[in-house]
């Protein structure tokens, strides 16, 4: 496997194969675009200043930006080509840009990473069927999976104003419920605040209204993924989510990590979705079986002052649509997509009861505590909780990951 | 009352004491912020070029923009001050302005208007008790309205790229649906393609995440209000909302009307609210009983080479929740809000049956068709069918009306 001149510890997520795209600022200097590799980042302003992407045709002033969107706005081709420079220039037998070395690369840690994209649209999607069952009942012990859920990849429509990149911490919310035990609705602060396990890919190029993108040109629409952290107050969206869906219950806080993998780095790890049973209509029908990706996921707690512990193991491969099905039935009907967009994919879910991806889930609507590290148990988040997902994917030898997206749980305001 | 130099016909939307703001452009130039009076637009760029505004301390290429949105987060003491200056140099013993009328006024039938905000993100509430009880009936007999109903003014998600100017048309959608008599769903275009008469209030100022807006406060946070069309494949959006809500059903196209009439233009119009049994919590309840605005509403529909047919007749001040309740439900959570947002109403029916607010309701879910003028028939839209959203108050000799948002239906593309 090819090497790089950068040093690249073996439980890295970000060998020479990966290189994920992010925005990042240091100590008296503006957000830029970097390329995560080992413990470093390259600076692609500065290497665009260095004159190494001269004999390309675009713009680097595209890196001098605060989001990614000018840079995948210019496309696969280009993204191709700069992912190929610099691969070339990373290599381990090449000289030219270690000879500046100390000018175009920071160490992660003294860096501060930014929301990568500038998001238009967020969808979020509700493509595990373990996760929706397991909900499903829940909510509706009667009716868990509705008639419609294996025949469309359901979705609804998120907020994009308060997506925010890992490490920022929120408060717990506030809000309306309806305790089973009282008439009327009570005001206060959630009491069963939750996380959500997702993977979220980023639209790097626009459809115009009108335009249908059919499942066998989706990923070229498709820049990259990322984690996602749904973060959930199931108390208030229970009160309130019938008939026109999630509302308040989500839009306080979600996190997204900061390295955006492009689709070209997961191509390794290529494997088949769950089988569809009954056969999908024509418009979502896929071709060959290797429309989607096996990547490890964790998610951890860390009480405050305690140790971590793992508290859910999934994969991403689990998820019964894949996104090139959940691209083709959010245009199927003209709707358009933007450069920028987030498409999260749900909570994903296994079928092994460790492999769930909420809380909710995980502790059976909060009747059976999970156990952490030291002692501590937990239905649903407590103030000072942080909680860290993870996933990267492994194959002979080559890891290819997704850092980490993390975000702590402050007391109410 | 005071008049303008500027003509205004008797019927016109647009008097001095209006002056909405919008975008336009004029073969050859660009874009550029304008306020209408009668049937001109004063060109606010020119008028800042003129010096008019030099006194006035905030930026004035904020009137060169492509969008509102940077007039509008100089924030409301700005708004303030534009306005009342505005209003000083159209007045009609003002010769000022006037002497350069030739340079500052642009005919509205000679101007193209855009849309006149870079819509962050959008909100749809579904705040007509009557809409609610209707539609409710239709899709769940046993159960019309939700028992959270009058305890919080339900919202979603809607979708921000398909939000579209006034005259913009576009093709019936296609999209999964399930017939009454098929096992299994089908696709094709939509059967039942409907309207929604509804109106958005435009956020003129962020929030930061965690900070609640009360009632009392957030009329600051509203730059202005406009007419929007919130278009409705029934047949979609009946098959795929549950568990989650409207997506597909909704997306394909929404419409803005082009001029955002500032709040203050409609302080005349002040009413109360139908009264709310049972109480609110109180992060709900408002002080005194002004909260919302008397403003006629009415839908017209034109069948390609026919003439137009009024269909429903309807007002603002029928939603049973206001706008400020709106608001302060929607960042009590701590949601964060943005410049340029959108948050529409809900479709406004009253309790009259020609005040439906959509098809779906005024022909009891496609049972009973509406009649045209010259003998045609609607139980839905079709091809080549252009509706019409118009609205204003009247009062005391006074009009503020919001022009018009129209679209037409296109084939399928």
């Amino acid at each position: 496997m090819q090497q790089s001149w950068v040093n690249v510890p073996p439980s890295s997520d970000f060998p020479l194969q990966n290189l994920p795209y992010g925005i990042f600022h240091t100590p008296g200097k503006p957000p830029r675009v970097g390329v995560a590799i080992g413990n470093e980042i390259v600076d692609l302003r500065a290497v665009a200043g260095l004159g190494f992407f001269s004999d390309l045709e675009f713009d680097t002033r595209v890196f001098g930006s605060r989001h990614l969107n000018g840079f995948m706005a210019l496309g696969k081709p280009v993204w191709q080509q700069v992912r190929r420079r610099i691969t070339e220039l990373l290599s381990e037998n090449n000289t030219a840009l270690r000879l500046h070395a100390d000018q175009v690369l920071v160490r992660q840690t003294e860096a501060t990473m930014l929301l990568p994209v500038q998001v238009g649209d967020y969808t979020d999607f509700y493509s595990s069927l373990e996760h929706a069952t397991n909900v499903g009942k829940l909510f509706r012990p009667d009716n868990p999976l509705m008639p419609n859920w294996k025949h469309l990849p359901v979705a609804y429509h998120g907020r994009a104003s308060s997506i925010v990149v890992s490490g920022t911490d929120f408060h717990r919310p506030l809000g309306q419920t309806k305790p089973a035990d009282t008439d009327l609705p009570v005001f206060g602060a959630s009491q069963r605040l939750d996380f959500e396990l997702e993977m979220a890919f980023v639209i790097g190029r626009d459809s115009a209204m009108g335009q249908r993108i059919g499942t066998a040109e989706a990923e070229d629409f498709i820049f990259g993924f990322a984690l996602f952290n749904d973060w959930s107050a199931r108390d208030i969206q229970a009160w309130e989510y019938q008939p026109l869906g999630p509302f308040l219950g989500k839009n306080f806080a979600s996190s997204l990590s900061p390295w955006i993998v492009p689709l070209d780095a997961l191509e390794p790890f290529r494997t088949a979705s769950p089988p569809q049973e009954p056969p999908v209509l024509p418009y979502l029908q896929c071709t060959g079986n290797h429309n989607t990706f096996d990547i490890g996921l964790e998610v951890a707690i860390r009480p405050q002052n305690a140790p971590e512990s793992v508290v859910c193991r999934s994969n991403f491969k689990y998820l019964y649509w894949n996104i090139c099905q959940q691209l083709a039935h959010h245009t199927v009907n003209g709707c358009n997509v933007r450069t920028g967009d987030v498409m999260a994919s749900g909570t994903i879910s296994g079928s092994a009861p460790g492999s769930f991806g909420s809380l909710l889930e995980l502790t059976a609507g909060g009747k059976n505590a999970v156990a952490l590290a030291g002692g501590a148990t937990r239905k649903f988040l407590e103030d000072g909780d942080m909680v860290t997902m993870r996933g990267f994917g492994q194959k002979d030898g080559l890891r290819i990951g997704f850092g980490e997206v993390k975000g702590t749980v402050l007391p109410v305001a």
